[in-house]
Order: structure tokens, then C-alpha cells, then sequence
């Protein structure tokens, strides 16, 4: 029996290798594009992607690979993007064919740095997509535990319910459990200040200090989450749901994560380029602080946002991270 | 000077030492009963408690040490009570003198087993304390971390704030930050309750449950800890401040909490039995989980208390850890 939508996913690192996984537990051919031609070919040659998750194996007749983009989107209704925001914008140059008659999902938390815009408002403000066809894919999941099998929950989240049920029943498993969610804006910018506080959860953990502390944090992170969302989009969600605490805690817990990994160089004393020099490559979250940063800098009676601050304070201001920190502890309750 | 009040702590362990420490950074002497005369005799001499925070030195002169309770009872205005919730009944079969005329502030996570009590429930029904002269000590906080002189932070709740305020002064540093609390009732369940949610944790780490299901574990837990809580004493509290998500957090995510090395052997296969015989200790939340699945049961309209039910199942009822957890992940959202 043909599947009855075509569902494809942009990217080639572990996360988009994670969902095309668990589109292949329900699909009888899922899309597939990355700009690697060699990973193709190794796929294609020995059934696993050389560079991530290797130790997932695909059935070949199951993919439809193209390191060409316009072919991908083409052949796909639901196309989901996991492409890190930093490449989004100069990847998507490549196409030719338009999006407006796509559903796109976002699986990417961040910030389009070009823009300063979450992945969703990206795709609506310069591609023309209603919000009715873009969705959020979001966890708590670390792709390396959907390699393993490790039941994991998703939240997919639009503001066309029917959408997210199909996308929903696409990527649940024995190991996969989701839920939907109409709160297309929140979970996208939850999905993004995780990635700060994560920051913030390395440079403490850098400076000495210790688990009673990052408990302290990570309270302090979600209430403050409430805040800086409810500013943005008020409406009614339970800030302790798997897309928002859950989301927060894997990351904010993970020693694993990059962004706590940059942000516990910074507390060591490393300076911001010199941290991003040794870790190759550039953490999510130092985008995401300075986006958030701007938004909150545009309100009037501004939110009280203490770890957003320090944490731009240290990554862009060039503050002591020992006296910022410092600081912080006594605005903390 | 002299103290403005007098302070006695109750008990010999690690976190009833982490609270004199932090008692000597204000007071001029501390009032701390012991069952150990050989402990008070190593104190005297060595400066540190032989069996816990043993790096923790003390001036011996600021101590007023002894294993007989009714004279440190007789000293103290203020007793801060640090005994194990299992021994806590036994030991104060030892008193003689009247508890009434004192500010009772327990330190204690969990229940009187003989009375299926909280602490603070327990002075005001058997001592009968009026509930304007007992209090709550609360995390997040692992006493190894104060003896680190880690930063840390406590909330003292009392229905009398002034109470509260009196003790949060006492116990304030450079490394403890306090914040005072009305919710003796809320604070207390809720660290009781972290250590069901602990055992939890550790059942899904020991049946091989991963750090994506243990972020979906806590922010179901948080959400039925609310209702939980709600329940049995309604008023307005938000659920993600520390004495709640904080305390739970902590105890949740640490590899050497008790409750959740109790709970991953018995995820591991192990009968409680020989879990506890393993352990050479009784887990606080084996206590807390009869005790709170005692309490849903009388409860008419019962709130939804899934992981608590399941963690009495596997602990009481003999239920297969394995196909309770599986059935469990159904519940959750």
C-alpha cells in the first residue's frame, strides 16, 4: 500500500538521522536529503550514515536519498528540517521550487541568526507559509537514544491540529510516544532558551559550582521561561509539560550538550572565541542568547530575565563570568 | 554578645552537621544532641564529627554538645530536628521535658512510620505544638555541599513568618542563601514526596530507561506533585520554586540519593528485601510511598497519581517492575 502523505527530512546530522529512523518504522519510503554526496553513497553502499548514528541501519528501498534539495522538496508533502540554524538560511538559497504549498515542521532549535527569527517565524516571514502549515517537532530526545531504542517522547506541535496528528502518527513507535500541541510559538522558543540556560547550567558548573546549585538554576530557568514566553504569546500551557521543563532538563542535565560543554569552557576561563575555536564549531545557544536578548530589549517593562542577562553579559559584553555569576546568586530565589 | 535566641540541633548525621556548621557562621554557641557519646567524646577531641562531613571542623568551644536530649531540649528555644524520619519516634521517647513552649523547625524528609505522619503533623498531633511554633528546613540541598561550602539554598517556611525569618538569619552565609516560605504543609509533602519520585528514577535507570524517559519522569512528577499537594492543602504556591522542583530536581538527578539507588536495584531485580539488606538502611521513600498511596486511597475523586502508584505496585504489591513501568509510560504526557 503507497504511503498516503510523502514525508521527507532535511539534514544530514543525528537528529535528522533520528527521525528518518523513526519515519521508517511507519513509511514505506521516506525523503531523505542531505548536501553530502559521499554519506549518500555510504548509505547506499553499507546502510548507515557514516558521520552520525552509525549504528542505526536503514533498509536502502526505503530511502529516497538526493543531495539535491529542489528534488527532495519536490517529492515530499511534509517536508521536516533538521539542518542546525546556523546553515538554514544558506541552504535553503539552493532552492528553486516554492515552500507555500509545503507543511513544514521545524526539528531545529534555534535561532536563524541572519534574522534573529525562530525557525517558524523564519519560514513564514520570508517564505510566505501560513502558520496553518508549520509545525515544531520537539523533545525531551537525545538522538543517541533513539539509535538505542530508548523510549523517548515527542511533542509536535501546530496550529492545525489535524497536521501535527499526521505527522504524530508517522513518527510513533514501540520506542517513540508523542503528543500534539497547538502552541506553535511557545515550544519553538522554549526549544530555543534551553539552549541558554544550558549555557548558564556549563558556566556555573565551570566556576565551581555544584549540584545544589544547578537545581537552583534550573528552577530559576523554567519560571523564567514562563515569563519570557508568556510576554511573547499569552495564552494557556502548563510550563512544566514534556516540551518545556522536559526540553529544559535533558539539555540543561545532559553533560553531553554542546551548549553546556561551550558555557563550561567560558566558566573555566576559556574567552568566547577560543572556546568556539576548540569546540569547531558554534553552540546554538550563543545565538539564541543574543536574539533573546534583542526581544527582550524591545519591551517595554522589560521581564525579568536575571539568567538571559548574565549569561549575555558574559558571552557578549565581555563581564567576569566569577562577578556576573556572582551577581546572579543573589537574584535567584 | 549574647545569642538572641538559642539554636539546637537534633541529631548525628551528615545533614544535622551541615546545619551546625552553618549555625556557627552566626551564633556564639549551638546547642547539637547526639545519640553517640563516643561521637560527641571524637568531637571534642578531633574538632569533626568521626562518621559524617568528617572535614568539617569545628570550634569546640562554640558547641554545647550532649547525648542526653532533655538538656539540650532545656537549652534551646529554637530545635531544629535532624533525626532520621524511621528513628524519630523512638528517639524522643527519651524526653521528658514538655515540647510546647518551643519553636520546633524539622529538618526531617519524610514520615513517621509508626504514625504515617510528616513531621510537622506528628509534633502538632502527639506534642501537641500549635502549628504557629513548627517549621520546615528545605532543600535543594545535599549537605555534602555545605560542608564544600558550596553555594546553597534553603527555604525556612512557618506559618509565622516572623518565626522564620528569626531562623533563615541564623542559618544565612556566604555560601547559604535562604528565603522564607508560609507553606509548612506544601514544603514538607513535597520533600517527602521527591523521594518517591527518586525511587522512580531509579527503577527506570536500573530496567534501562535513559536520560530522554528520566526528563519525562521528572516533569510528570512535578505536575503530580502539584495536584498531589493541592489536594491535601490548597493555596497558592508555584510548584517550580525551589522548595518544590528545586528539592525534587536535586534528589532526582543525584547518583548517590539513597531513594534512587533503593529504587535502580529494584529495577535491576532485586526484592526489596535484599534491596534493603544490600543497602544496610531502609530508603526514606519506601516509608513515603506507602504513606502517600494510604492518603490517595482515602481520597474520594482521587487525583490522578500514576508514578506513585506505580512505585507502591512494585514495592508493596509485588507487582513486575518491568510491566508496571511499561504500563506507566502509557500514563505519562
Amino acid at each position: 500500500m503507497e504511503d498516503s502523505i510523502k514525508v521527507a527530512v532535511l539534514g544530514g546530522g543525528s537528529w535528522a538521522t533520528a527521525l528518518v529512523k523513526m519515519l521508517c518504522e511507519n513509511l514505506n519510503e521516506v525523503g531523505w536529503y542531505m548536501r553530502s554526496a559521499s554519506a549518500i553513497k555510504h548509505i547506499k553502499e553499507h546502510q548507515h550514515n557514516p558521520n552520525y548514528l552509525s549504528s542505526v541501519e536503514f533498509r536502502v528501498d526505503q530511502l529516497h536519498l538526493s543531495d539535491d534539495i529542489n528534488e527532495i522538496v519536490d517529492y515530499a508533502d511534509y517536508l521536516i528540517f533538521a539542518i542546525p540554524s546556523a546553515f538554514l538560511h544558506q541552504e535553503l538559497q539552493k532552492l528553486t521550487l516554492p515552500l507555500n504549498d509545503k507543511v513544514v515542521f521545524s526539528a531545529i532549535k534555534g535561532i536563524v541568526p541572519e534574522y534573529g527569527l525562530i525557525v517558524g517565524e523564519y519560514f513564514h516571514d520570508i517564505y510566505q507559509i501560513p502558520f496553518d502549515n508549520i509545525g515544531v517537532i520537539t523533545g525531551p530526545c537525545h538522538a543517541e537514544e533513539v539509535a538505542l531504542e530508548r523510549l523517548s517522547y515527542l511533542t509536535v506541535a501546530s496550529s492545525d491540529e489535524y497536521k501535527a496528528t499526521e505527522l504524530a502518527e508517522r513518527l510513533s513507535s514501540s520506542y517513540i510516544n508523542t503528543k500534539i500541541s497547538d502552541d506553535i510559538i511557545g515550544t519553538e522558543y522554549a526549544a530555543m532558551l534551553k539552549n541558554i540556560y544550558a549555557v548558564a547550567a556549563g558556566i556555573a558548573h565551570g566556576l565551581g559550582y555544584g549540584d545544589n546549585f544547578q537545581a537552583v538554576l534550573m528552577s530559576n530557568s523554567i519560571r523564567e521561561m514562563k515569563r519570557f514566553i508568556k510576554r511573547i504569546h499569552k495564552m494557556k500551557r502548563n510550563i512544566d509539560d514534556l516540551a518545556y521543563l522536559g526540553d529544559l532538563l535533558v539539555t540543561g542535565y545532559s553533560i553531553f550538550s554542546r551548549n553546556r560543554m561551550f558555557g563550561n569552557m567560558i566558566g573555566k576561563g576559556y574567552t568566547v572565541k577560543s572556546a568556539m575555536m576548540e569546540m569547531n564549531m558554534v553552540a546554538e545557544g550563543y545565538y539564541a542568547t543574543k536574539s533573546a536578548h534583542l526581544i527582550t530589549a524591545n519591551q517595554k517593562g522589560k521581564s525579568k530575565t536575571p539568567i538571559i542577562d548574565a549569561v549575555y553579559a558574559i558571552l557578549y559584553q565581555g563581564k567576569d563570568p566569577k562577578k556576573t555569576f556572582s551577581k546572579l546568586t543573589e537574584k535567584l530565589n
